[in-house]
């Protein structure tokens, strides 16, 4: 196999993307300890993956990962603009087959992700389904040679239970987005530090001292308030679900209504999940000086086109800070477009990705070991997968805990 | 109906108990504004329920809110050593039939079971299985009339889930043990501060400073640890289960292997549910002094035979304190004998059985409104009982949150 | 020398006291390391010791170290409710000079008084005055012979203090009671952990998601609002002092006025120092059913009587709860009559009296050993005791730290 | 008054100027207040101030309010790297003498220096010492008229007292350096705010479920202590202060000799204000991987050369990020040199500068209200400013307290 986009005769960019990859195997030991295991039992031997993810030295560290444990693998870039081809070079070395070239147009994106599965691949690893959205649609004859699909964004996830609801999923999918491990490390502690992370970067307040309203107390809502109260904020929470507001007020956050919440915020970051949660009506009761950023993996919580539509004026006082006046003077920053903020402007913490690139390898191995067994359902993470990945995280911090009696997953007594 | 058991002409006992429940009722908002609803509603109206509970001034609150919402109810008491003579006769009073003395014996306690369902109950509430128990042994007519059972102890629930594996589960049961509120309010905020509380009361340590360990990181583990931290502590985690141990590790305790935990610990807090956590091996390398609690909900963490064989002198230095003095002259505290500290010895919040007592009446509306649809399966508490009952436990520390858009249960879309 | 109170004879009381004291010794490591070093070096060999303070078996054990410092000691007890004869009787056994019965009246205190001079002291050790206001006034040929004064009360210090800005104080005074450990240990941590124990044990509110008004920022202000937080409340300060109510802020309280705090708290703890903080005004504006409770070291921050004026009914619900009825029929419970609801109703750590004694025990070795360079002036705990208390506190709880480069005192340089 | 350096014909300079400088004013609502109330009542009338500060839109604010109180001022560029020209230019037009351009040489400065006291002024502001120490070496005419200095830096106050110490202080000094409001909001939260947040911009960890040494328990490391806790890491904590180290215990911190925390921290920050702290010897025993940053105000806490000769290997892997390869194949990356990494790499929140410039500007004020009673002597920031500075830091965020009693200071009953 060959890539016919990249000039293998460009040694300069193909060293360059092997230091980046050596450099990013040295940043991911979770991942690392699992290809050491699977290199030595090649549970993939004969197996053709072929993957649509984002294209950068971390993913190249899987990449390896499945081709040490006996996979054929290529690759295309799920996002051009984060596509590395210093890392693409390295890997096509390396015997990866890889289509993606950065910054490629929509047209060349989808001849690439067709020329991905021209290999007709056991195994579909995708993030955001356009691999197992094609084996649905145009090429369906994927479906025939297809072991599973596995699934590494929770929007990817959700359309996919859509599709098992509606009865027309056609292929076996395991939702690595969504494992335990990824609710933690990510969801709750990840985004936790990167939302907040991203708001200093933009437009560093002073957060002791100030009041920050947390929208959600969800996975992500949680690790932003914990958070947000560890860096000495006073924190106000909002919830609709009467569960989750009555875990916040008994771990002590301060619980209001939206509209009380904005009078008295300084801070407000969205973590609902659900559409338009901060509106005009709220936007008209806050101080003047505010900041306005999201934290949801969707784009949707605040109401922009609300806020342009009530603002005087607006301007870019700095990139990703775009300040809007109101009729009475006030004014009111809105970071990133409301995109997520730790996304477009926080930090990416290694461990984060080793989590979720270890899970992805084990799933493979686990949808190749129960190929036989596996209907066309959206399955969750096995918990043992959950807690081998959780137990080589903990070594790789150093922590040692004792074996569990049986050997097993064990009994967790104490929780629902 | 008439008690057998109560002089009622007991007038100074019964005014005695009148006051205690009046007393018990302005201590229970949860319970008020459910029985209000009730009350107005009478959705119970032609229902018999039998209860065999804790018999105390909080739960007969209960017993007047199941009247109130129009059923017919008898009680006897789950446990003679807390019946309260002076509430039976109060509630006799008020046309509830109590079958129940304090401090009676095991034959005197079966007949009061026994005739606490001559009535032929519609509704069994139970709390650690003796009237259901009794319907599936000795008196299988009860089956035929009864609409369901509402159980709300956890060992109860947990024998009532292996019957049902084991398919004799012959009624619906209603696992109010094990609501959503109840893993919040009891498990991890009232435990963790009741068996802190027991500590305490019992030996008095300044936590501040010290190096508490706790084995266990389940709902009642985790509420353990924080409180300790929040009030000074140095806390080490132990679990053999790694996803805990990681959101442990990741909570920003330490975590550690039991037998490196021992060597540092000053207090140890036993809530794993597993059986001799706590072990001679471990107690051989712990500090001089250092104190010993189970906080689980049996009382078998901690290997009691094992550290009588390992003390070569033991004495009881004071209530529910027993020090045992090793070979080598190190002493070792034991609360309570290995049962539950906080049981034993710490409070017992109102709002915890508040919660509890809500949603045993709203559990036993629901049953009989979907008395068509239960099959012989032991129900997890359906959401909408957990969100009323924790909107009214808001609303009863002053909380206000916005609806939900839909007037529903809401989606909660950051969360497995 | 012997006590011509106790009936030596009395073995059996004696041996109890004996018990009680070795048990004593075995809570406080603190000052067993100071005492053995202290008997090899004997630095009060010579020294006469008069002593008025709570005789109980901690302070038997500062007897005893005294003693092995090769002091000749001699004992009254500040307050009679609190004696110990059983403890008496051992220390007479031990030789060391007991004039004090338990619950003896007013003018056997007295003759006590004035019995425990009669060895014409070189060091005066008191806990609120009564020594060294003896020298004072009828004593004053004490004066001659008296190296220094020891006093181990803050409000004893605050008394001294103005005697020496009145010119009248005729002796040097080492403040023990306001050494920096004492400040820490006691007052922030221990005065924290205690006040909210006392609540616990009287009204037993479930703090996680109660709302608790903390009066004061200070010392024990601060220790009382971070164990609150610590266990799931949310906590509000209020202050009257801009530097401390913006140190709550940035610590992440809410910081409000008081009659705001009064319409939103369920629990409130005054810790001010001042006078009649929480009165008839705010108290009209509370919810029902909230607790009011007192940690500030005096008995009137709470304006008590205004509440007994406000209330149409009043009944002590429980020991040291009374609960006053308002017009609109809201409840307020108040608990411990105002007085400090920790030393009232709230555990009393070993460690906070084990850091107290050992200070005092150094502090009569600094004196005599400074003896010739005292004037007479209310001296602060010299830094290197408070230092050696502290390294030997943390070696209790057996945690090492490095050694300071020149073995001095060290400098402090980040803060003022 | 003119700048003979700056073009005033650059019309689009200045205005760009005017535009920081108003903006930067909206940032700044504790020096606004202090400039509405100065303004009104111009106590600086006749007054001439020359001030070496950082010369950017926030001290322009600061010269504003002093130019508003009836001050003359002409500033130079204390740090020509920092200098903006858009707000000199600005300023001139505002009528505020400036000597400083951009990236102007040592030679250039020092004219500079000696050209902004030409007008022979009342007050120095200093950051540093260089105007105090020029008024102290060649230029001591200007000790007639001067009615104190006012400086602005920790180390320039600290030379400030080395001075007074060998008295050669001929000014009296208020040191705005060290006030209280500064060691709370700068030294404490922001210094706690900024550490972390460099750290994470040049290396990204995720904190929580790491191990984050902080050495040093002072104002600064307590701030980063706590926050690195309040993001989920496992902190350790080492002091050579024993009374320092039982607080930070009693804080529930783990506290250790740096050695033994060298072999478990992933991350080391200092703040202990001394020299080598963190050593070969100690490098020599942390695990693979681990980050060195300073966070003291100097940049000599981390053995720099030491790591240079013990590294066999070293390359900057990005900016400000040099890693360091040692023998046996381990890593350590170093930040930014060792220097502060927080004024390095982090973020400077306005409030920070904002409570430090009114600082400045009411200590303008009070050495000229009491000229006449001032020596040469460093002086602590007076109380009143301190109060006055926090409670116009507590309206800024919305917070409102009670007043005092007595109008005054108050007593701050419960601390030492």
């Amino acid at each position: 196999m060959a890539s016919v986009d990249h000039d293998v005769q460009d040694r300069t960019l193909a060293a360059a993307g092997l230091r980046r990859i050596d450099e990013a195997a040295r940043s991911l030991p979770v991942l690392a300890a699992v290809r050491a295991h699977l290199a030595a039992e090649r549970p993939l031997e004969g197996i053709r993956v072929s993957a649509c993810l984002e294209l950068d030295a971390r993913t190249a560290v899987l990449a390896r990962t499945l081709r040490d444990a006996g996979a054929t693998v290529v690759l295309c870039g799920a996002d051009p603009r984060s596509t590395c081809d210093a890392t693409a070079a390295a890997l096509v070395d390396e015997g990866i087959g890889v289509f993606a070239v950065a910054g490629e147009d929509d047209a060349t994106f989808l001849a690439h992700l067709a020329a991905s599965v021209d290999q007709r691949p056991h195994l579909l690893l995708d993030d955001g389904g356009d691999l197992i959205g094609l084996a649905h649609a145009s090429r369906r004859e994927l479906l025939d040679t297809a072991i599973a699909g596995i699934e590494d964004g929770r929007a990817g996830v959700e359309r996919l239970r859509e599709m098992e609801a509606d009865g027309v999923l056609a292929l076996p999918v395991l939702a690595v987005g969504e494992a335990q491990t990824r609710h933690l490390v990510d969801h709750r502690y990840g985004t936790g530090q990167a939302a907040l992370d991203g708001v200093l970067r933009l437009v560093d307040p002073l957060i002791a001292g100030s009041t920050v309203v947390v929208l959600g107390y969800g996975w992500s809502g949680r690790g932003i308030a914990e958070r947000a109260r560890g860096m000495g904020a006073q924190v106000v929470v909002t919830e609709v679900d009467p569960l989750r507001a009555l875990q916040a007020a008994m771990d002590g956050f301060r619980v209001a209504p939206i509209m009380d919440a904005a009078r008295i915020g300084a801070l407000f970051v969205t973590a609902t999940g659900a559409v338009d949660v901060l509106r005009p009506e709220h936007m008209a009761e806050m101080r003047d000086g505010v900041v306005l950023a999201n934290a949801g993996h969707g784009g949707f919580e605040i109401d922009v086109p609300g806020l342009h539509a009530a603002a005087v004026e607006e301007s870019d006082t700095q990139p990703l800070v775009r300040t809007f006046t109101m009729a009475d003077g006030r004014r009111i920053d809105l970071l990133a477009e409301g995109r997520p903020v730790g996304r477009m402007a926080g930090g990416a913490p290694a461990v984060v990705r080793d989590v979720g690139l270890a899970t992805q390898a084990l799933a493979a191995v686990y949808a190749v070991a129960h190929a036989d067994s596996l209907g066309n359902v959206v399955y969750a993470v096995p918990p043992a997968i959950d807690e081998e990945v959780a137990r080589r995280a903990l070594q790789a911090v150093g922590v040692a805990i004792d074996g569990q009696p049986d050997g097993g997953a064990g009994p967790r007594p104490d929780e629902a």
